[in-house]
C-alpha cells in the first residue's frame, strides 16, 4: 500500500467512536466565559449543569467555528471537567472537551497544554501547611515502639500521612481519572500524551516534563498486562482492525493487501495486545514466522509461500515488533507481550523450541559515522598541533583506535587507491557516506569492509553504553526483556532503510526460556550484555593499530 | 440448591487458576531463612535467584507442612516479593506467596497482614529528609510569575514533588504492583482485602486501616469502568461462570438449575462486568426482568413463564444486583453497570422506556424496633421520674413522637385489647417481635399496621440519614445512582428474609433517564432524595399524637 493510499485510510483514525455523541458538534456556544478563572485566580462557584445545555445545538453546529473561539471554548471545558465535583462527571462536558480538542490545531493543543502544566498542579499552600502539621506530629519510633496501636495519635499519623500522599498530586490527575472512565477517554489520554511528548520537543519547560511524567505514570497503572487481552491476529479480524496493522507496522511495511494476508496466514502468527477500552486497535503487536533454524536474512522471512510445513517448525522467530501509540512512548508493554506469546506458542506447538528474533539495528549508523568522523577530526587536529609543539594536546583524550593494524592496512592498500584519503578511517567515511549506498554494489569493497563493520557492529551492541543501557534502543530493548544476541547477519536486508540503519546488518536475538530471568537481572545491575561467545572474542580479543 | 451442596459446589472456589504452577506445591523449603530482616530491621542483601530453586520440590511435595512453619515460608516469600529489585519479579515467589497464602489459617492470615500494615509502610525518615529539603526550597510564587521556566531550580522544585510523591507511597505498594501483574493476582488481592476487612472486625489498629484504605484506593484504579467488559450472560456461558451466579446471588437465592436457567431465559437478561484478569467471574451482576409494568411484587418477577412476550415489555425491571467479591466492598461498580445496562437494554429495545427497580429495605425493621424500643423506655423512664419531680427530664430531649393521635389510637382500640400494654409503642413492639412473624398471619393486625409501617417505611427511606447519606444501605446505592423513590408496595415479599428486614415491604426505584444526573447531584450536595410526591406528603403532612 502507498503512502498516499495508506493516509487516506487511515485519515479518520484520530476521532475515537463516541458512542454518547456520535453525530453533534460538541460545543455549545451558549456557555462560553462562565467558567474560567477570572484573573485573580479564583474559580467562580458557578458549576456547569444540565439546564447549560443548548437546545439549539444543531443549529450552531452547521456555522463554522473560528479557531480562536474553539480554543477559548476548549479551555473553558477543560476547566468544567476539572473542577465539577463528584456528582457532576457529565458525559457531556467530557465529551465536549475531548471533540473539541481534536479540532484544534497543534499550535492550539500545545497552548492548551502548556496552560494544564502550569495552571493546573498543585495547590502548594494547602502541601506546605500539611507538611508543617505532619513535621509537628510525633513521630512513631522504631517499628518495635508502636505497642499502643490504639493511640489517637497514630490516627491522625496515618491520616495527615494520606492526606499528604492526595495533596501532592496534580489537579490536573482529576482531568486524567475523569477521562480515563469516560468513553473513548484512554484512547483520547494516549494522543494527549503524544502531544505533550512532541510540545516538549519545542519548550522543555519543567511543568511540561512533569505534566508528561505524571500521565506516563498514569497510564502505566491503567495499561497493567492484567488489564491487556492477548489476541490472535488472523484474516477472520475486521478490516477496521487489520488496517490498524498495516498502518502502524513500524520494521517492514506491508505493502500490499496480499502481503497483509501472508503475514497471517500459514506459517506466520501475529499477536497483538488489545485494551477493552481501546477496542479494535492493538497497543502493540508482533509478527512471528514458524521456521526450521532461525533465519538470517529478511528475506528468508518474507516469502511469498512457507517454506516448511507448520508442523516441521522449531523456531519461532519474532521478525517485527510495533507499537501502534506514540502516547505510550516508554512504557514498555514489549516485555510482557513477547513473554506471553512465548508461552502460547509452546503451548500450542511444543515442537518450537527456539525463539529468537531477526531484528534490525537502527543506531548503528549514525553512531558508527560519527564516530569516525569525530576520530578523523582528531587526528587532523593533533596532526596540526603537533607540527607546531611537541607537547600532547588536549584532543588527544577522546582520541581513540577504531580500526586494528590489520584493517588500517587492509583498508589503505585495497580501498585506499581510489582516493585521496591518509588513513584507514577516512577511506571507511567516504565510501560509507557515497550516495545510493554505491559501496554495497562492489563485490571488492565488500569483502574489506565486511569483517570491519561485523567487529564494529559487535562492539556497538555490545559495549556502546548510554546510562548503562545499551546505545540502541532495540538492543536495549530486548536485552533488558532477557534475549541475548546470538549472531550478527551480514547483507541481512540490503533495503534502503536497511542499508542506512545498520549497513545492511541485521540481528538475532535468542530468548532462552532457561536464562530469560538471569540475563534480564545481570543486564539491569551490571550493565553485562549477555551475547554468543564469538561476539564477545570479536571485541574483546583484538589488536588496535597504533596510533 | 441446597446449602450443603453450594458449598460442595464451591469448594474450591479460593483457589485460582495458576498458569504457572498448576501442580506443584508452592514454597521450596530449602531457601526459608534467607531472606527476612533480621532484628536490626536491616534487610539482608542476599537476594533470591534462579539457584535457590529446590530440584527436589515434588520429593517435598509429599511431606506435611507444618502450620508455622508454612507461616514462615509465607512470610518470607512476602518479604521476597517485596524487596527483589525490578527485573528480579520473578513468578515462583509471587505464585509461592499467594498459593502459599492460600493455605493459611485464617489466624495466620490475620497475622501475616498486621506483619504487612506495620512493618512495610513508609520510610519516614526520607520522607521527614524530603520534607525538609521542599520547605527549603524556594516556592514559585504566584501563577504568573513562573516567568522563567527554563529554571533548573524549578526543575528540583518538580522532582522534589515526585521524589515525596513516591516516598509517601507505603512500601507494601510494590507487593500489590507486582502481584496485580501477575496471573490470579488481582482476583487473590481482592481475597486479600477481604482478610483484611474481617481482620479490621477483630483488631481495629491504625495501621491495618491504612492497609486497608491504600488498598481499596489501588482496586479502584486497577478496577476501573474503562478495563471492565460488561457482558451479557446466557445459558450458553461456561458451567464455571453460571455456578459463580448460583453463589453470589444475594437478592434473591437460586433455588435449582431450573431457576437459574428460567433467570437467564425469555423475558428475562442477565448483565455482568468482567475483568480480564479475573475470566469467567463477574464481579458484580444484575438481573433484570421484562415487563409490561413495573412489578409491585417479587411474585410477579420469579414466575415460571414469562407473563409478556418481550416485544410487549416496556418496563425492564432490575430485580437482583450481587457483588461476587468481598474484597470490593465499598468499590462502587454498581453504578457503572447500572448505566451501561440501560443504554444496552434501550439500544436493543428502544420500546423499553421505564427502568425500575424492586428492592429490599434491608435495614428498615432494626431501624424501627430500635427506635421503638429507644421510645418505649425514655417514655418509662420520664413517667417515673415526672411521678418523682415536676421538672423536664434530661431523657426528655431524645424523646419523639412516633405515632400520629389517630395510628395511636386505631392501634390501642383495635390491637391493644389483647396485652396489657399502656401505649401504641408497645403494642407495636410486641406484635412484631412476636415468633415466626405471627402479626402477618392476621388480617385484622395487617389492616391496622399497614397504614403506620408504609408510613414510618417512608419515613426511613426518606428522611433517615447517617453522614448524610441515607441510612438504608441499598437505598442509598440506587439515590447515589440518581434514582428516585418511586413506591413501596405491601407484603411484597413475604419471604422469612423479607418480614425480616422489611416487614414484607419492597420498594420500585426509579431511573428516570432525563433526570438521573440531576438526581445524583442534588442527593450527594444536599442530601436530598428525589421521591414520589406521594410519599413527601406520607411523611411531611402528618399530625404526632401528643404526649
Amino acid at each position: 500500500m502507498n503512502k498516499k493510499g495508506l493516509a487516506i485510510l487511515m485519515r479518520t483514525r484520530m476521532k475515537p467512536n463516541s458512542p454518547v455523541n456520535p453525530t453533534k458538534f460538541p460545543i455549545s456556544l451558549a456557555t462560553t466565559n462562565k467558567m474560567l478563572p477570572n484573573s485573580e485566580g479564583k474559580e467562580p462557584t458557578k458549576q456547569i449543569s444540565a439546564e447549560d445545555e443548548d437546545p439549539d445545538f444543531d443549529q450552531k453546529l452547521k456555522a463554522p467555528v473560528n479557531p480562536k473561539r474553539l480554543f477559548e471554548l476548549v479551555r473553558e471545558r477543560m476547566h468544567s471537567a476539572i473542577s465539577m465535583n463528584k456528582t457532576e462527571i457529565q458525559d457531556t462536558v467530557l465529551s465536549d472537551f475531548s471533540e473539541g480538542y481534536y479540532g484544534l490545531s497543534s499550535e492550539d493543543r500545545c497552548k492548551l497544554l502548556m496552560v494544564l502544566g502550569k495552571d493546573y498542579d498543585l495547590n502548594r499552600t494547602h502541601v506546605h501547611d500539611l507538611m508543617k502539621q505532619y513535621l509537628g506530629l510525633q513521630l512513631p519510633g522504631d517499628k518495635g515502639e508502636i505497642g499502643d496501636e490504639d493511640d489517637s495519635s497514630l490516627s491522625t499519623f496515618y491520616r495527615t500521612e494520606k492526606n499528604l500522599r492526595h495533596a501532592l498530586q496534580p489537579t490536573y490527575e482529576v482531568l486524567f481519572d475523569r477521562l480515563n472512565t469516560h468513553p473513548g477517554g484512554l484512547k483520547f489520554l494516549s494522543v494527549l500524551r503524544a502531544d505533550i511528548l512532541s510540545t516538549i520537543r519545542e519548550h522543555n519547560t519543567p511543568s511540561l516534563r512533569a505534566l508528561d511524567s505524571y500521565l506516563k505514570e498514569k497510564l502505566i497503572t491503567w495499561l497493567s498486562p492484567a488489564a491487556l487481552e492477548l489476541h490472535r491476529i488472523t484474516w477472520n479480524d475486521p478490516a477496521s482492525l487489520l488496517e490498524k496493522i498495516v498502518a502502524y507496522e513500524a520494521v517492514h511495511p506491508i505493502s500490499s493487501l496480499l502481503d497483509l494476508k501472508r503475514r497471517l496466514g500459514v506459517g506466520r502468527r501475529c499477536f497483538g495486545y488489545l485494551h477493552p477500552a481501546i477496542p479494535g486497535e492493538p497497543l502493540i503487536f508482533i509478527e512471528v514466522a514458524l521456521l526450521k533454524d532461525v533465519a538470517q536474512t529478511i528475506q528468508e522471512v518474507l516469502w511469498d509461500d512457507p517454506p516448511i510445513l507448520e508442523c516441521d517448525a522449531t523456531c519461532a522467530l519474532f521478525y517485527s515488533i510495533s507499537s501502534s501509540q506514540p502516547g505510550l512512548t516508554g512504557i514498555n508493554l514489549g516485555k510482557f507481550l513477547i513473554k506471553r506469546v512465548i508461552e502460547l506458542v509452546k503451548q500450542d506447538m511444543p515442537q518450537i523450541c527456539t525463539f529468537a528474533t531477526l531484528s534490525p539495528i537502527p543506531g548503528f549508523m549514525r553512531w558508527l559515522i560519527s564516530k569516525l568522523a569525530l576520530q578523523s577530526k582528531l587526528a587532523e587536529a593533533d596532526t596540526l598541533e603537533r607540527s607546531c609543539s611537541s607537547k600532547e594536546t588536549a584532543g588527544s583524550a577522546f582520541r581513540e583506535d577504531v580500526l586494528t593494524t590489520e584493517e588500517e592496512s587492509q583498508v589503505l592498500d585495497k580501498l585506499g587507491v581510489s582516493t585521496s584519503r591518509k588513513n584507514g578511517i577516512e577511506v571507511i567515511l567516504e565510501l560509507l557516506k557515497s550516495p545510493n549506498h554505491e559501496w554495497s554494489k562492489s563485490d571488492e569493497v565488500l569483502s574489506v569492509l565486511k569483517p570491519i563493520l561485523l567487529r564494529l557492529c559487535a562492539r556497538y551492541l555490545l559495549q556502546e553504553k548510554k546510562r548503562g543501557k545499551a546505545l540502541d534502543a532495540v538492543a536495549n530493548f530486548h536485552l533488558q526483556n532477557g534475549a541475548m544476541v546470538e549472531s550478527l547477519n551480514w547483507m541481512a536486508d540490503r533495503s534502503e532503510k536497511g542499508l542506512s540503519q545498520s549497513s545492511g546488518i541485521m540481528v538475532n536475538y535468542i530468548y532462552r526460556l532457561d536464562n530469560i530471568e538471569g540475563n534480564a537481572q545481570s543486564y539491569f545491575s551490571s550493565g553485562r550484555v549477555s551475547a554468543a561467545s564469538n561476539l564477545w572474542r570479536l571485541v574483546e580479543q583484538i589488536q588496535l593499530a597504533p596510533r
